[in-house]
């Protein structure tokens, strides 16, 4: 990747310099977080499921009211102009949707323009290592806006893991909701499965709706794996054969063991899958 | 007020421009609401109770790992500059302090440079009218980072009045944390009486902090009337004598009414208060 100033960032149909000031003091999603982004794979110089993360952008922008102006070929055009321009070949992309400028307070503001900002980096996070997970004191909320959106206020996923019980160095935290059941970690979802059986906290609450999730959950049952969404509590996953995180960028990331601390420990490294399992957790890229 | 580009806002000690972008795209409090933020009041020309603020301010960046490079006195000196040169005489500022440009992910950045900047707005919100409070679908989340420090994830707050049962133009909502207590407005502290006992929910849940709501406790207890902090549920606010709700800016203000839907309706338009209570409510300033 080219240096900070050299490199170039898309704001609202314009390349500018990444070090370029665009977002004005009140601008809301500065302000209040009161906006939304999606971070999209970037694989052979080109963005991976835009369909998947476009339609969730779009969703979550109508329920909160939001405006994205652009449509999906200028975006997925402005991205593949961006990756050639900076010479970005495997990385991550990540478009924010900022409300705009508002006057003070809560209230919407009657006319507003948008702003959609897209941005690259180069190099996606290392799978394959040992991963363990720890758990956060920080409960997610299952009525919160954030919980099923993926707003700008993203604070509460930093602090799970600024605040890790004994400060403890896990990869990531798992996040229970507000009733202790399993929800996901600060930036992942969670999956857990044992023999032919594929566990995974359900939408509708605490959890957010994962691109790769999806992918996952219709990989399995592609495979003939039996899926089970539901609510379970943080025992169950101490219990399971073992289990895997996905995300946008790292796709499937096995885990290699869990450190709940009083509730219990496990280490999955022993047990390898069998079947369907081994099949959909072989090929991680094409879940 | 003088027009947007004529009107000056604080960056870091430079006085600029409002409309001058000053956040990369890349800026933490941008992208992912990872900061903190102070509402102040401004009369003749002067900030109101900033020790209260910088001192809540101060503690919540501690919890946080941000840094705030400015002392008390600077940022009087400039709160003070800032109302002579744009004219504000009665209004409101607001301290916004970013943790600066990361890169991509939550991991805290090793070194960053932090934006504290400083805005002023002129008039402030219509106090003495009739106030109504509905209820919000989203709750409270008490162990949230957002519940009891003023981070820049202010979208619940935005999304409870947004989304009002039955799309009702209430003038705010009142909020509960996840087990049903009342917790707050989405921008007030809470309170009710009956006859010399005031009540207002506890801290050290889901309830902010609220300058105000420590003034007027303090008020209230110089006064001789009785205050009980703690965890209410919504029928005990139907039941009460009275209420009003308390903010940096509006100081307090009583409510006429509050419609809870299902769970019930008053109207406390006819219940004055009597003795120290009538004494705490008759000087709202001095609160």
């Amino acid at each position: 990747m080219m240096k900070n100033g050299k490199y170039k960032i898309w704001l609202n149909g314009a390349l500018l310099n990444a070090d370029t000031p665009i977002v004005c003091a009140t601008d809301r999603g500065f302000t209040l977080g009161d906006g939304l982004f999606e971070t999209i794979k970037i694989s052979k110089g080109a963005p991976c499921y835009l369909l998947d993360h476009f339609n969730r952008l779009r969703a979550s922008a109508k329920v909160l009211s939001l405006s994205l102006p652009y449509g999906d070929e200028a975006l997925r055009g402005a991205l593949l102009h961006l990756a050639r321009i900076n010479n970005v070949t495997e990385g991550a992309a990540r478009l924010t949707l900022s409300r705009g400028e508002g006057k003070r307070g809560l209230a919407l503001p009657e006319t507003t323009i948008p702003l959609c900002v897209l941005t690259l980096t180069t190099g996606l996070p290392h799978v394959g290592t040992p991963h363990t997970l720890g758990l956060s004191r920080i409960r997610r909320n299952s009525t919160s806006i954030t919980s099923c959106h993926k707003t700008l206020a993203y604070i509460d996923n930093i602090a799970a893991r600024l605040h890790q019980e004994g400060n403890s160095n896990y990869d990531d935290v798992v996040m229970l909701d507000e009733a202790g059941a399993l929800a996901s970690t600060t930036c992942a979802n969670l999956f857990w499965w044992t023999g032919d059986k594929l566990y995974t906290p359900t939408l509708g609450g605490a959890v957010l709706p994962g691109t790769m999730r999806a992918r996952v959950l219709a990989s399995a049952r592609m495979l003939g794996v039996l899926v089970h969404e539901g609510r379970y509590g943080a025992e169950v996953l101490l219990g399971a054969q073992g289990a895997f995180i996905t995300n946008a960028l790292i796709g499937v990331q096995r885990l290699s063991s869990i450190d709940f601390a009083k509730i219990g420990k496990v280490n999955f490294a022993q047990n390898a899958p069998t079947g369907p399992m081994a099949q959909l957790l072989s090929a991680p890229g094409a879940a």
